[in-house]
């Protein structure tokens, strides 16, 4: 199985460690070889159609800080998009950075993907968030597969397990707590009575949030998963522009103090449930959904399993690393068995 | 696809109320039609070959006691073997009761249906927490498949998160509160400050916890899910007999007074982590896995998604059905894609 590994971040480099420790034994355990024939950063690409050496790329990353200084591998000219198009595989991972305004060069490199017959394995959430109906359409068109586990739940496998071990009921709502820098800052404010601005700098410390922690405070991080949510899980056809958002800037001390004297706490939740929404909610402590610190939780309302809840760390090199060979096996079957959705 | 029902106590006749809800929607949806050529009780049999009308088969039920009684299919003389020796089916849904000592009837039901070819679906605990390894190798042996999500987590699918979701990881440890009757005991004990016998009465009123409330409180029923997840996830192969089990009988007011001021609770908690065993242990309260009254969870410890609890409900009738289903449509599409493990 030809890849193409678009980004060399921390998810790039999680899954290339993931492939060397894991290409001699379990890996053959499921008859899959996965083959790097290239992989692309800020600074250009490294391209061998026979397979990269991940061992030696790795440490020209580390040593160069981009991988196209491989002095026999190596081009500073050439961008995911000549990649994508000029070089011959089976799948190309989209591990590029959020983009929630543009959804670039995500959008443009699965689509350049689907066009040129690949199979889309996507860590990025902004071309899901954009254009979901569109991409998912565009796929079956060109019968090719797109997954996209590392989006939601980091490592956590929360859309595989609604699709896959839910099957022959009906999923009626799902709420969740879905970005895991917020959910360390209403934790920190409501345990050690810290403001919103002191949480937040506390994250930032911890390297939690981003310098701008906007997409995350805002909503627009959870907003996004609950399109991908949705989507691919409930069947239903909108992306953000279509998610009423309230973030957790204006949550305030007091407010939490007047939850906490019910047995409750405040979470940015998202919702499926009619309207998708994102908004700080009320939830009873004693809910396998009140989780705390950096955690994501999702429960799932169905019609005869009744309320499940899954809980994990949302975030992480190596776990949301996890969720792409998930996939990578997943597509793997499903080719093995000609079932193309 | 032929079925052919043993046992029809609650679950058996939940099962039959999804069958007729969802017969005309969505289970065509997945190609799937079931046909019940066979049902039994207590009191013996309803046979047709050509699909029993359900409808008529539950309110005959309701009626008389049994659905042997029914004017023109019952046949009062026939045991559940004699059904699955002489019938023609597909399939084999074992859901008579546990019997944690012999496994029987279940273990004979079991074996003589995949003498004779069909393929089998269990709610029964019994025969799997006795004889696990022995039965996986018959199923090879005989080109069946056997199945039993309901045997964990009731309606939560648990052991299908293991064993669909977190595929290509390695999973190194798994710890559960397994068992919804000494959940709700022990959370009754904390949260009222009743002794355990109190708490016990409680339980029985409401029906969580049997007359004989032996198999729950002194860990037998955790230990029969200890042994099939162990088996079943992890690829171990042992029986009850293996597993190292403490009930909760012991447990005092005061013990779960001494856990709570250092913000831990005790839980009865099976765990696989080199030897299996079920013990009452003190986890901290803000754990996942830390859930209240007669809920499950279950802990995954895997090397690369990393720390990951699922939570539900881990009875009732029409969620246990559901994993039922859940087991059927996964059969028929190992059998669409002649998939036989």
């Amino acid at each position: 199985m030809r890849i193409i590994l678009i980004g060399y971040g921390v998810v790039g480099q999680s899954l290339t460690d993931i492939f060397l420790q894991r290409k001699i034994e379990n890996l053959r355990n499921y008859g899959f070889n996965p083959k790097v024939v290239a992989i692309t950063d800020r600074g250009g690409a490294a391209i061998n159609i026979k397979g990269l050496d991940l061992k030696r790329i790795q440490s020209i990353k580390k040593r160069e800080g981009t991988v196209a200084a491989d002095s026999v591998f190596g081009h500073r000219q050439m961008s995911g998009q000549d990649i994508i198009q000029s070089i011959e595989a089976e799948i190309m991972i989209e591990a590029t950075s959020t983009n929630i305004t543009t959804g670039e060069p995500g959008i443009s490199n699965i689509k350049t993907a689907f066009n040129t017959g690949k199979h889309v394995v996507t860590t990025n959430k902004g071309p899901l968030a954009l254009s979901f109906p569109t991409l998912i359409e565009l796929a079956e068109h060109n019968k090719v597969l797109l997954r996209f586990s590392g989006t939601v739940g980091g490592g956590t496998p929360i859309l595989e397990f609604a699709k896959k071990c839910l099957e022959g009921d009906r999923i009626k709502e799902i709420h969740g707590i879905l970005n895991g820098t917020t959910n360390y800052i209403l934790t920190e404010m409501a345990e050690k009575k810290v403001t919103f601005e002191k949480a937040l700098e506390s994250a930032q410390k911890l390297g939690y949030a981003e310098t701008n922690p906007a997409m995350d405070i805002d909503g627009l991080d959870s907003a996004a998963k609950v399109v991908i949510i949705g989507n691919w899980i409930m069947n239903k056809k909108f992306t953000l522009k279509d998610v009423d958002i309230i973030g957790i800037r204006d949550i305030t001390l007091n407010a939490l103090e007047i939850a906490s004297k019910k047995g409750k706490r405040i979470k940015l939740i998202g919702s499926i449930d009619g309207k998708p929404t994102v908004a700080p909610k009320e939830i009873e402590r004693n809910d396998p959904l009140c989780v705390n610190g950096v955690l994501n939780a999702v429960t799932f309302v169905s019609e005869y399993a009744g309320r499940e809840t899954i809980i994990g760390r949302g975030a992480g090199g190596i776990e949301t690393a996890s969720a792409v060979l998930r996939d990578l096996l997943d597509i793997k079957h499903h080719l093995a068995n000609k079932i193309l959705s």
